[in-house]
């Protein structure tokens, strides 16, 4: 078919789906807000859709259920950098770059150790398969970064990149923590223990 | 006064608090079994009392709230062994035992990620109380093994022990998470690398 014979079809469609794309977006602008207020545990649907001002109903239309919000929210703000820090710089380096500017943004460290306590509950299956997932892939790029190092040197060769990529993940996840809840736990100082014992 | 004029009074107190200890221990047991099916983030006191069959008047006598009953559940737990592992053994060995031993109660372990994630949460100071407080406790306790194993050779000299005990720490709250969403993922051999690495 000739696009000239139908000058209006091929945008409509786009124009839509951009105006959903538009309000979906600032679905989850909103609710990033309403989670760093009331946090993401004692929450509904509901309660959020009242809160930015829509029905429940538009909410549940465009994000199924709470579970897949909160993901959604957590995956629009995991993604933002690409590629991702792990990939372009040490590993330990690039944990403490994100740790730092995690300091700026508790509700989301609070929001993404909430999916990873409602990840080890089986009757939430959709965050099950999206933190396991998560870690899997993060696992993966960390090793390949630890294997890089490991070629050019500046960590030590008789280490399991898989092990140590875990250990990595684990002890910036952990550290986060810690350091929101008490300002002087250190940190900084343990990821850099970190980076010094595996050189 | 001579207890021979009043001989019930001295026990009479006695077996109401016995018996009030020995109420609440079974609230304790009953809730445990509760969250392992349902989950700690997705519940309420009145969800809790309705299962184990007792008043939410009963259960808000008992524990006032529901972080104040999830804070004892994990508290009564967590204090089961006397003294802490982390006082008698190698650090990351205790944190190995631990883990292994939480495998078989992946219902706590949520539970403590679920209070985690709920001590981050400014509106949950009870919690965000309890947790920080165990955090420092437990980063002095570890600190302290830390030490001396550094006198007895077995950990480099050359750390810091609060760094190396935050650092432990949150290896091992990470690595258990990582291994409970999937078993194939390296926790033993991360925690023995680190082992290594600190020695």
């Amino acid at each position: 078919m000739d696009a000239a014979d139908t000058p209006k079809q091929p945008t409509q469609p786009r124009r839509r789906y951009a105006k959903g794309e538009a309000t979906r977006q600032e679905i989850l602008d909103r609710t990033i807000e309403v989670l760093a207020k009331r946090g993401a545990q004692r929450t509904s649907l509901r309660a959020i859709a009242s809160e930015i001002g829509i029905t429940h109903a538009a909410l549940t239309y465009y994000f199924g259920s709470l579970d897949q919000l909160l993901i959604e929210v957590y995956r629009h703000w995991d993604t933002r950098e690409d590629p991702p820090p792990s990939l372009t710089r040490a590993p330990v380096e690039g944990m403490l770059d994100s740790a730092r500017g995690n300091r700026d943004v508790p509700g989301l460290v609070q929001l993404y150790t909430s999916l990873c306590a409602a990840a080890l509950d089986d009757n939430r299956g959709v965050v099950q398969d999206y933190i396991a997932q998560r870690f899997a892939r993060i696992r993966e790029e960390v090793a390949h970064s630890v294997r890089r190092c490991q070629t050019e040197g500046s960590i030590r060769s008789d280490i399991d990149p898989h092990a140590a990529a875990a250990l990595i993940i684990a002890a910036s996840d952990g550290l986060q923590i810690q350091w929101l809840l008490d300002g002087d736990a250190p940190q900084t100082e343990a990821l850099a223990l970190l980076q010094k014992v595996l050189s």
